[in-house]
């Protein structure tokens, strides 16, 4: 951590700053600048959780040098994290696929999607039986009803569930229903969410908020960690900006840096990133090509008859199609060695 | 609702877009453009929340026409709200202030902080018991213990408490507690917080979440209106955007939009919004004179030793002399009747 | 300049930033972290301008610690600049007013606006000739015929002007006819303009781009003042972000921002702020609390006729009833000594 | 075009709305929402262009239906544009790639990479002589030396050229000694420059504006074609967003949107997009898997000497192995029929 003072800043302003640092136990070093003096501090800045050196006299500005996550960090974990969800690995050579109907809206409904999916050679199953919609009026979601028929078309299909949990008191269902646990992204930072999740043991998809910095989301994933769940998986879903042509703004970049900044597995969801099923394919191919350890995808028989987010869910049709596209490129990434380094 | 028909729609298109609609008991209406052709819908569109339209063939885009909440709409209850909480009006004619540190961190801390609250003279010590924080490894609050501190300020005060509830378990102690429960902006859409909260009965203040717009921000007032609070605060606190300087952007402009949209009374916190404490006296009396119902600010004794945002907090002296700066101006404009009008 | 290593950073890699950073004549100072080392940098680092520090092996990251613009600066010139045009005084003690149409459209339109605008007490009349306008089929300003019947508003009502220059081979032509030239918010890092502009010499103002930084901001001043021309005025006009229903966001907290890192009076802009006529006025109150020296309003008297941003455009009724508002509250600022001190 | 009125619109205010719109030749239909009218505009709106609806009395919101932007539109022109330059072609079959340093410092500097971009397989030579800095301090660029040296090197190695315009002084010689011109995302809405640029007739690559909606942008090349230039290459480099570790947000769904909206090829800066030369590879591989008519990277045979942005560039070595897998992806995608299908 660096302390910027002001220009103007006195020697007992500046002194004051270093003994409010040491009275911590930190060790603090003064370096003369040009204009102005910066005070470096050295050690574990945790311990200067309790002390607010910005509102100091003759503070200008504090700047963090170290990353506030440790369990989510590659530089304290070298390896990439590979989780193994009853044989499927996350994190692995090959990719995974996660699709489904964005709710369960029924029985029938989810099982026909069902078939689909598995035929096109996906791993997982999702779709919601807890749906967090902006408007209370909307559809939220079959609950216990919707988990049911989840596990039903695992019975049937061999597919992995994954589901999203919205409240504590949904942990336990879902966990009892599903493979992976989803953390949706106005949860990202519902710590108390988090913490309850973390204790569970079970694997959790942590996706991005709305407007979450990549920082914000790898302390999210180190809730989790922290609480005893060390497979956290991440997924980027689309950041706001001021551009409304798409739902969200897909942000591909996050795959490579999260590949830099952390060991565990990253992978798309190029649905709510983008809004619109025209855009799902090229932004599917171009995740694999950035390097993601997989996709989240919404397909819906009938797109136009779902009961939230028709528009950005494929057919059955295009849902094929696009399988078979990702599985040559994938093959081909690995054959050619295109898979980026982690430098 | 008007939805717009690309360009090379066929009739067969328009037509099944036409059924589509009229199928859920609604009224549908074609209008020929010069280029494309628009389809009207007639009635509550909440009947539509099973259809995805935007997913038919031949669909460019969708246009909302009304708002989607009704309970926090200005539009279905014209006067403004005033809500009484034992005395003090919120939304009165007189703006309500609440102060206090962030974070409860010890009785001491606390009941000298209310001391100076108490003087300055606000009507409600603010102070969290539970602090939804970035990196698990910070002061995470004094929970329970942090709430009776809080019941024993207003004992020796007589000041009204407004504290934050971030988990549905926090809610019965919360409300035993305080006055008024405060929802984060973490949690602005955590939406099975909003109905276990709404259905208290308890007011609430609802802050605006990091990168809400203001149509999602009532939406969220609704799902607490809808459960039976009918009884809620909105607070601007700053939205997310490119700019660094600031901890957030103060968006000020959102008191006119929700005086215009919303019958809700609206107070706004400088403190969260600006992240500096040189700024939150001149952002405070802009809220005033933007028309605001009020101000949240953080107040700290000693800024340097807070626990979390000591760099946004007042000292005791900085904090009496903004607030004779409020009182005066809030009765100036009240005198001159500068307050805006509803229009 | 800190200069952040990686945490596995080499004795190597370290050595070759210091000698790098000494061979442009500066000094380098390591600094031992507890998991990395940090490089200080010492002197002006202008030099450092033909260096990419950051692209060396093993550096993480560059902190700035001085700003990059020094005439602008308000810790190289500790008192505030008043503009002196013919007599009116911009930053000092009374706020100036510049009022008139977003477009010149005819010289009727425009004389009937300037006596508007002089009977409510603007200072200046405001008018676009040439107008940059998103799409080529917009109205795109009368041009010279334009600036001639600003120049004929002047000689009736003695009121200054101020108008937007787009082109470098418009600055002749608009400083012929005005008193201060405009720089809009698409040309704030038009650099070839700037340089320009800021040999003529006349005063500029320089709104704030549409998604600029204070700092770009402020260093897009320092390239006119660089150039020869100290007269700098600038003016927030609202920066783009995720919500939809203004125009823009109007960042009121810039005004506290700009008053403690820079020495320029800064006006602001509610009209393009928001975009919306119904919130001008609780925005131009909230500015002037805030400390503003100035307000830039549209007025048109007949809005729903106006060429460009009728929606935003005051009729001549509420503007009068604007500016009395105006000037009480500025009146009620000083006399209670309520504007911000510079800290 | 939809004009919305308020649910208390008056029936004057409505018919008011409608001979408005009538007057300018235009036809009006009112459609009877559940709560509230609205009318609709049937023509050309263009001719709107001088009334300000939105001012109207009880007008709550206006609804764009058609684009402002018909050159670039593919409504207009179903077929996507190959641009033949000497023989390249831009928009066709094989992506096409410019490599080169930021900006030309030095003769030997420039011949030098250009050697290194001949051997890897690109087509083009980029190097700024002109270069729009942030601050006037940095370095602006050799100018017209700058473009010599860049003559000098396409006739040694047969590389086309594109360099930035960045004043209409320039364009003399920038068109003199380029085979492109381009417009950088700080000129994106710089509208005199665009027109004369236009005028000049040779190709154009016009950069995303920092902060451009894909709306704006479209307008942008509008202003460009519809002064004469047919012949306007697009090129995503990163949108302004809150998250601070990337430079920009590489936005790589605009391809995808590009290619539905408009039939002008599109190209990729992912050296400006990301500002981190880790992230360029695995980027560009996305640029191309998601259907990208090339790219557009910084070179630099030194980038910890560079003198503008060497962070983000890729030494030689990099270049080299990124180029290899950009084509054997792009042979990839065109060998299965991967592209993505304008729909």
């Amino acid at each position: 951590m660096v302390i910027i003072m002001n220009i103007d800043a006195t020697e007992k302003d500046i002194s004051e700053v270093v003994n409010t640092v040491e009275e911590t136990g930190l060790q603090a070093k003064i370096m003369e600048g040009a204009q102005q003096k910066i005070v470096g501090v050295i050690g574990d800045k945790t311990k200067l959780a309790s002390v607010a050196i910005e509102a100091m006299n003759g503070v200008e500005n504090i700047v963090a040098i170290s990353k506030s996550y440790k369990l989510a960090s590659r530089e304290f974990h070298p390896q990439s994290t590979v989780i193994d969800i009853g044989g499927v690995k996350i994190g692995g050579a090959e990719p995974v696929i996660m699709a489904g109907p964005c709710a369960v809206e029924s029985r029938e409904q989810l099982l026909m999607t069902a078939e689909i999916v598995k035929k096109g050679g996906a791993q997982f199953l999702r779709g919601g039986a807890y749906k967090p919609r902006t408007s209370p009026y909307s559809f939220q979601g079959l609950e216990v009803e919707g988990l049911k028929y989840l596990a039903e078309a695992r019975e049937k299909t061999g597919l992995k569930i994954i589901t999203e949990v919205t409240t504590v008191e949904g942990i336990a269902p879902v966990a009892e229903y599903s493979d992976v646990m989803q953390i949706g992204a106005r949860n990202m930072q519902n710590f108390g969410l988090l913490k309850e999740v973390g204790k569970c043991g079970k694997p959790v998809m942590l996706k991005r908020g709305l407007s979450a910095t990549i920082d914000e989301w790898l302390n999210a994933a180190e809730y989790i960690m922290n609480a005893g769940t060390p497979d956290v998986i991440l997924c980027e879903r689309g950041i706001r900006t001021y551009e409304t042509y798409t739902r969200n703004t897909l942000d591909l970049s996050a795959v490579a840096a999260v590949k830099h900044l952390s060991h565990l597995p990253i992978i798309v969801d190029p649905s709510h990133g983008t809004g619109k099923w025209r855009m799902i394919k090229p932004m599917a191919l171009a995740a694999i090509a950035a390097g993601a350890d997989g996709l989240m995808m919404e397909v819906h028989p009938n797109p136009a008859k779902a009961m939230s987010d028709g528009s950005q869910s494929l057919t059955g049709e295009h849902y094929l199609d696009l399988m078979e596209g990702v599985r040559k490129l994938s093959k081909f990434m690995r054959d050619e060695n295109l898979a980026p380094l982690v430098a």
